[in-house]
């Protein structure tokens, strides 16, 4: 088959299309016919030799796909040849074919093209387990969400939305910052002109986030302790700003907050069976009542995988970006 | 009646023996007539100036006591004069009287005497809310407590042994530790000698401690971080060690781990309600059958109440120090 590998990390040029094995489904996997694949940041930094895959894992990039079941390992029971479906991966996902464990496949939801169904998993996933299952957003609370215009953002826009949470996002355009506003966020800050603290403070009358989303890391990890509410909890799922921060821990202590990071790639695959799980009772019903939808900035055939990356690492995109093989 | 008060915060001379105006119970709260407070290091904090009451609140110190019910503010129904009680208080309990919101009052438990039971409501309420509320310690996890000897320390063993947990502990000597390990505790580290993340690795076969209760804060954050397990919870409820330190988030968010900084004071009436009723339901049953109970170092007339500061200043005790009134 035909897969993007990475033979030595760096630049775009180290995204290289080329014939390799095919992958054969292990016992509990299903191998899939990949459509469409997502584009994350992640695999900016796998490119790059910065987020080598787990070990075991497929070397090849690639962290969701949408496609048709072809092979189905043993003791598979719940999936047929032919269906169609998108799967959280490991890896691998930049290719002509992925094998998965079958708990981490997913319907594609009534109502989306299997195209588009793509953009649904890792966004969906990384925004129900963090935003939800781990950070407990409630109804009528704040959620901040750093970079608004991401696959991420645009999807935990809607998702806290729907939950009848109010949404404030940070965004480098206004292009970015009025999508933003139509997918339901309110507090809307440009990040390049204003101050997210400050304004955060001003549109809830000094309370701040009740959650804050976080892809930046050490850069923002004072201004989101001082941004954060009383109760408040800030999950770090990016480090763009880097690694290294000083903390004070008085600061934590007074509002009672927590500062949590996660990955998704990392968990065990019963964690993130429980996660896909959660998502699919939670979040495809909205998906399917056409409440919530995919945000796609733009599609691009395998061999413009370095287009597509270069995309990411411009910004410029509101949603996500996929790759059709 | 008479109180301890702080004219000048100081050494242990600032605390100052004198007659006050008796305080009178607000609606929704019971007057108490003090046998016993409670001693903790928060009120040392107080009388050195750095933790001041919240305002509106008593500007005694004490957290804690237990007495008899001798006045019923408007809308009180839950209880009756003349019963016997402990409290949660915001401060105040160094004195012959105290006026506190019905609550945050708990009867003393059977099998416990008026006296001793000044010992629970403070770290009863601590331990339950932060160990249990808020990490989520679960059957089979592993909890390092630090101070293991400290009133907080000798009842997290307990609560986390009774519900099925493995508990670590670090102390400043043998008998702590060995009252630790009467108590319940298995894994035994003198801090004074040992790396307590090393010692941890060795017992946990390298996977350190799903939760960790600090009340040290920035001098041990990173080795809180080294020490604690994937997807582990440091829960940071004292700052004896600084406030300031250097934060990995990139260590956090390999372990997929969360940092919660919490106090019990600072919290709205509403939200120690919830806890005080947490506790009677939880961890009430555990003292009256006899498994769980408050352990007492010693009691002091009010008058020597220096006496009772100097002992958690030299850090000498085993369980909680009370005040006799």
């Amino acid at each position: 088959m035909l897969a993007v590998t990475i033979p030595e990390p760096g630049g775009l040029e180290a995204l290289v299309l080329a014939e390799v094995d095919d992958p054969t489904p292990a016992a509990g996997e299903v191998l899939i016919d990949v459509v469409a694949a997502g584009v994350n940041r992640a695999d900016l930094l796998q490119r790059q030799g910065f987020y080598d895959p787990p070990p075991g894992s497929s070397p090849y990039p690639g962290l969701e796909v949408s496609g048709r079941i072809s092979a189905l390992g043993q003791d598979v029971q719940d999936w047929s040849i032919g269906d169609e479906v998108c799967a959280l991966l490991v890896g691998g996902g930049y290719a002509q074919k992925v094998a998965v464990p079958a708990t981490q496949v997913l319907p594609v939801p009534t109502g989306v093209s299997l195209l588009e169904a793509a953009a649904l998993p890792e966004v969906v996933c990384t925004v129900w387990s963090n935003v939800f299952m781990t950070a407990n957003l409630f109804p009528g609370e704040t959620l901040l969400v750093h970079g608004g215009g991401s696959g991420i953002g645009t999807m935990a826009i809607q998702l806290a939305r729907e939950i009848g949470a109010r949404v404030a996002v940070t965004a480098g355009s206004q292009a970015k910052l009025d999508a933003c506003r139509e997918l339901g966020a309110d507090i809307l800050i440009n990040y390049r002109e204003q101050d997210f603290v400050e304004e955060l403070k001003k549109a809830t009358d000094g309370a701040g986030a009740d959650v804050i989303l976080d892809v930046i890391g050490a850069k923002y990890l004072e201004r989101n302790l001082k941004a954060v509410a009383t109760n408040g909890r800030i999950v770090v799922i990016g480090l763009q700003g880097g690694v290294k921060a000083e903390i004070n821990l008085n600061r934590l202590l007074t509002k009672r907050a927590a500062l949590i990071a996660t990955s998704l790639r990392s968990r065990p695959d019963q964690e993130k069976a429980a996660i896909v799980a959660a998502v699919r009772e939670h979040v495809w019903p909205l998906i399917e009542a056409g409440k919530v939808r995919p945000i796609v900035h733009t599609s691009l055939p395998l061999a413009q995988v370095g287009d597509a990356h270069q995309i990411l690492d411009e910004s410029s995109h509101i949603g996500k970006v996929l790759l059709t093989i």
